[in-house]
């Protein structure tokens, strides 16, 4: 087998050396103490990234099954108020149209979020908010805490997509009022995609809906979890728990500020970069929204081909994203998330760098040696 | 770490090396030709141990992922006639009430199903019956063919839970008329647990409900796994899958007859040590019904302690199943499946035979002789 390509997306990312090769192990049985304690371990750790003493759990299933809990479990048959200015922000809105009746504030992707028509919802009565924190469909990342503070004037659950953010960038879960919190294994946390977790407040239990779907029966997990040994409902997906754990006791090693501190210096080599070489960074922000820490956009300047830029860098066995929908062949995207460190992201900028001169961009400044002056 | 114990269980079983070594592996791009690849051989293996030619999907979910997929997208706010005499049957009914009016058709566990009232229900507008096939839970195989041929004749779609008979015993998707089929990894194909896949016949296409959830969306699997790369709609857990496709490369290699010859003698030989015992295998049987290939319960004989047997087994490494629910303390279970062969079959009977021993119970012959003459 040839090496793998690095990945350098908004996820999947690599992943370390013993977060790997804790999968290789044999079945074990997942209704044993044995089971129980690695559950354990993942929830005692996600709590910390997660800064919340709320319940959590952790579902066999991806990012996007910890979103269709929250609004299938909390959401159902109420106004839903959904704040859309990216890919997954929109994928939020849809899930909600399937339980609630689901109110769609849009602003073009990567602009900042319409948080005055989020109040007009608000007053007329939505009962949930939707936000996705970290959208790195544009880079951006938006006011969670703003949010958390109107949904709770307004006494609304406030769901947040934490996918991209939980464990590389700072998340207060229960500082800023956030009911229903979802994190996804393969993104920040540096362990491999399958998993979701999920944090519940106990205002939102007080709003459980009585019909909620089988599988994502949020109560179910809370029953099986409060077990001696800790189980979940269902068979879980036991390699991927083991693999979870591993990541987790990592990010303990680490520490959480200092793991936030190393995404934010990785983003800021990026972005470093990008002004280097003369490059606009891709969301036009105003003051209450920021970039992302965990992935950067950037606008390709005029005349250079996506393809061209991206297989040069492929070329060299790395992977970067370009835009997605219709942002396609408008930015590329350069994740910084995980175990992610200097040696990969320097490479990449090194690759980037070489690609867009070779699509016929002539850059101004040296981004990689901007790059080192941030990471050394 | 010390070895793992031998789980000699209706699933989760042990793995062969390859499929654990497969998901060791450095991340890759689930939106690459590379994943493509692995999920086209899955899909393709799986068809032919399914028996089938319809579409077929794999969910990153366990195999209870898989019965709310089938029940969610074609069941919804329909009739659904619910056979059950099991713990998984029950399962089944569960989330039909969530979805559909279910009607119940429970017999005892491990009795025969009473399909007179199926003929019944489905004469008053069942448009669905779901059925577990192989139910562990009290050692028995139910007439899968016999309800297809009713189902049919009644123009209702038939779910068969397939968990933990495909990939072991014989299972013919097309012939018997299954529209829905569903299997878990972590049984017969000894694949890890965190896996479902699903077949979906033309017929259940047409009746595919208008709100399905967005997780389980098989619409949207079919979608994504009709473009080029073959893709899963959302974020697959890919170390599952890259350990599925070595599973399945495995059963390929040993050939589905051979395999379920070789389920049928290791199921072979546990009855026959247990008849070498003294002691009765578990449901009492009519003629429609068999017992199981995958899992055979066994009754214990009066005075005899469930924890005590199984805690001597126990202390030679190895996992067998005691009963469920209401069979607690009744009786214990041996599950062959997937990669178990003759060695750890031998051991599990030795050890068995001397824990019945140590209970209290005189043996009448040697059971593990008695398999031996079954295994050699």
């Amino acid at each position: 087998m040839e090496k793998e390509l690095l990945l350098m997306l908004p996820g999947p990312v690599p992943m370390p050396e013993r977060v790997r090769y804790a999968m290789m192990r044999q079945a074990i049985n997942h209704r044993s103490a044995e089971f129980g304690a690695v559950y354990a371990d993942c929830v005692r750790v996600l709590k910390t990234v997660f800064q919340t003493v709320n319940d959590l759990f952790v579902i066999s299933g991806s990012g996007t099954a910890g979103m269709e809990a929250a609004v299938a479990n909390f959401g159902r048959d109420i106004d839903i108020a959904c704040l859309v200015n990216g890919k997954f922000g929109e994928r939020l809105y849809k899930i909600s149209q399937r339980y609630g009746r689901a109110h769609l504030i849009a602003s073009e992707w990567g602009t900042p979020l319409n948080l005055e028509e989020l109040e007009v919802k608000l007053e007329q009565g939505a009962r949930m908010v939707t936000l996705v924190h970290n959208e790195t469909s544009a880079g951006i990342k938006n006011p969670a805490e703003e949010v958390g503070r109107l949904a709770r004037k307004h006494d609304a659950l406030f769901v947040m997509d934490g996918i991209t953010s939980i464990g590389g960038d700072t998340v207060e879960t229960d500082r800023w009022g956030v009911d229903i919190a979802i994190v996804g294994s393969q993104k920040c946390l540096a362990a491999p995609a399958g998993l979701a977790a999920v944090s519940v407040s106990s205002r939102a239990w007080e709003r459980l809906t009585k019909n909620p779907p089988y599988y994502l029966d949020l109560a179910a997990y809370r029953k099986s979890a409060s077990g001696k040994p800790m189980e979940t409902p269902y068979t879980p997906a036991v390699p991927l728990f083991l693999a979870l754990r591993e990541a987790c006791l990592i990010i303990d090693e680490e520490g959480i500020t200092h793991r936030i501190a190393r995404h934010k210096r990785m983003a800021d080599a990026v972005r470093s970069a990008a002004n280097a070489w003369g490059l606009s960074l891709f969301p036009v922000l105003d003051q209450n929204h920021a970039y992302s820490n965990t992935a950067t956009a950037i606008v390709y300047p005029g005349g250079v081909k996506d393809s061209e830029v991206r297989d040069t860098v492929k070329k060299m066995g790395i992977i970067i994203a370009g835009g997605q929908d219709h942002l396609k062949g408008k930015i590329f995207r350069i994740g910084t998330m995980g175990a992610i460190g200097a040696p990969e992201l320097l490479a990449t900028l090194a690759a980037v760098q070489h690609g867009l001169k070779k699509a016929g961009y002539q850059v101004q400044g040296d981004g990689v040696e901007a790059a080192c002056e941030v990471l050394g």
